[in-house]
């Protein structure tokens, strides 16, 4: 370890930092003289260097102890780190495909070795702004969030284990009470942090804050959010945390895991293909009116719940036979019928939750703290806000009526009737 | 502290070690030539002696590395007794009237020194079997419930604070699992440790075994045992762990404490008083048909829901004044609609968890591995198993329909019903 206590690097101590850690410096055959560095960190907590060497390449994840979009006046622990990496291993041993490997982890330091996603990866969101297909991406996901949230529930795991699991993320409260805060809570309510497109949206916004039943059913997503230790969940599972390229897909930026409802990754992700669809609009030009991207959008949506809920039955059914977990014994569960029940009931509450999270992913970025490069990047406020106001509409929906939307395509009649 | 390793008491040693325990000793007034010292663990589980000198009385329980009743071929971790500390402790602070006082904490020795409930304090279960009224139970159990369950969740806590003591409480895994074990699975499949009376009710069990919905009913119930940390509950709240006068109620043991769904314990105390209810049949005589005293029962369980719900709102009205807990944060639920809404749910939803819960330890009790004294004192099998039928049949329809459930008044009509 080359500091014997936290201390932020920049690109000259970071060399001297890699020299000093083997992992780090035989991924660069220990080779210095010629490697690049550069800060690339666009997200809105870290630092984030990209090492490329002539013999070998990776990324460092430095956490600081605040927010960097705003500074030290938010702080955030560093610690948030350490749950990354122990989050990144755990979903990597589950499903190695779509994580990438960690290679180095210093606590002292909040820092992350790890592997660097190379061009052509870029972040999906940015490939859903200019309207790139990925024909692997429901197939990817959906087997990254059935391996990683079976894996981690007690469909899978003894009691023993999960709670030994649950404890230790208990840790992790900081990144879970900024969640509350910003996706449960201040959107529901008169906030500084709040802005929207204005004054387009004035009265939208205001709506919400009115609107006792949304709040009713916020509270519920919320308290189940905070109570509900189902799975380690990815905890922000947007378009931003993951980074694609026509056959690879790799999710990253854990650092906001706990255990929680499995509902909040999947409808994090369902929600954030929802605001990419009706963002479209203010991304058409002549010649490119994305209508079929808006179609490959919708089929994407489609898919991903469809191998999910066939992957995790999947896993369901193999478990079986290896020794399964606390939540269903086969000495109980001993008829096809029986098994059949109580994965319809599963699934069928879990597509409930991840309709209901996805709802209030999509409301805290039109009218919340954070908002998306999606509708940010229509620079029109009159254009960008025709998109964002029926993508609210049918945010509002589907927190209100989740209960029920039988089967995914519900969902998806929903999105075309409102747009 | 009288000994640096864990060693099993008996009565002299016990002496020995009073001795050595400032906060026990002075209890005694140091005067040791006259103290009476009775073991009287009637429990499953531990050690328990009543320490009685001429200026001052405790009683000491120890928790054994094992199950008392089976013996050391049922292994159960002693660090049980760490759990029950704090959570007398807690739900103390909360709840004076209703829990007795610690005076000393041993882990080492897993050894509680506390209050001795000095007669006439029986076990309510004995008194409900005798047939005696205690005009203050529902009040007192109402607001010892309102008081710990409110006060351990996140109306009444922060985030941090919460997942603080629930990493804490993940520690007594093992005593949820044999909750899980004997509450939620062993009834529902065929297992060496369950009993029933026999042949009488040979097809009643079988019945529950082959019941598909009801075997889907227990499973989210399970599930949600284990996942939902919604306050720290006694966990095992049925009438053997209370002791009662006319005038005084005190909730001891809870060693399954953890967090947990309110409804568990909400449940078992309304569960255990419908088996005493249906026992009473059992205990008629010449001169005592129980009626009356059937009839006082109902009125105990309605009243006990009825106070509960009207303590738990007190509560949560007040916290609003004093500062709320994160879940229902006053500049979201800001006028009385939706405060009334967001209750209302949170209400119902408790009522039919508890419903839930306390049918299935009422089933447990009636073919599971522990039963009750309320009916296992009825010493006529055919006699024993007219009283253990209905009451199983009411479980049955509790589990299933429970969600249909309006109010507490229901419950009784259900209850008049089937008997």
């Amino acid at each position: 370890m080359a500091f014997s206590e936290f201390r932020p690097l920049d690109e000259s101590s970071l060399i001297e930092y890699i020299k000093a850690v083997p992992s780090l410096s035989e991924k660069l055959g220990n080779k210095f003289h010629d490697i690049k560095i550069k800060e690339v960190g666009d997200g809105n907590l870290n630092f984030v260097y990209i090492v490329v060497g002539s013999s070998g390449s990776f990324v460092i994840k430095q956490a600081l102890p605040y927010i960097r979009c705003i500074g030290e006046s938010w702080p955030m622990t560093k610690e948030r780190a350490y749950f990354e990496a122990v989050a990144l291993r755990k979903h990597g041993q589950l499903c190695p495909n779509h994580v990438p490997d960690v290679y180095h982890f210093d606590r002292t330091m909040s820092l992350i070795g790890m592997r660097y996603l190379e061009p052509p990866h870029i972040i999906l969101r940015k490939g859903l702004i200019a309207g790139i297909e990925y024909p692997l991406l429901a197939d990817h996901v959906s087997e990254y969030m059935a391996k990683t949230l079976f894996g981690t529930s007690l469909l899978c795991n003894s009691t023993t284990v999960h709670k030994a699991s649950v404890a230790e993320f208990c840790g992790n409260v900081e990144l879970c009470r900024l969640t509350e805060q910003v996706v449960f809570s201040d959107p529901y309510k008169v906030s500084e942090y709040n802005r929207w497109t204005s004054p387009h949206l004035d009265h939208d916004a205001e709506a919400i804050r009115e609107d006792n039943i949304l709040k009713a059913e916020i509270a519920e997503l919320k308290t189940m959010f905070i109570e509900r230790t189902q799975a380690l969940v990815h905890g922000d599972l947007h378009t931003g945390s993951i980074m694609v390229t026509q056959e690879s897909t790799q999710v990253i930026d854990p650092e906001f895991a706990f255990y929680g409802p499995m509902g909040f990754d999947i409808g994090a992700f369902l929600g954030n293909l929802m605001l990419a669809f009706f963002s479209q609009d203010g991304h058409a030009v002549e010649g490119n009116d994305r209508k079929a991207y808006k179609e490959w959008i919708l089929r994407t949506i489609e898919e991903t719940w469809n191998l999910f809920h066939k992957k995790f039955v999947a896993l369901w059914e193999q478990k079986k036979e290896e020794g399964p977990g606390e939540a269903y014994l086969p000495g109980i569960y001993n008829n096809s019928e029986v098994v059949q029940l109580v994965q319809s009931k599963y699934l069928s509450q879990l597509l409930h939750d991840s309709l209901g999270f996805g709802a209030a992913k999509m409301i805290r970025r039109i009218v919340g703290v954070a908002h998306v490069e999606d509708f940010e990047s229509i620079s029109d406020p009159t254009k960008r806000a025709a998109c964002e106001r029926p993508a609210l509409e049918l945010a509002k929906l589907l927190l209100k009526e989740r209960r029920n939307f039988k089967s995914i395509s519900q969902l998806i009649s929903a999105i075309r009737q409102i747009q």
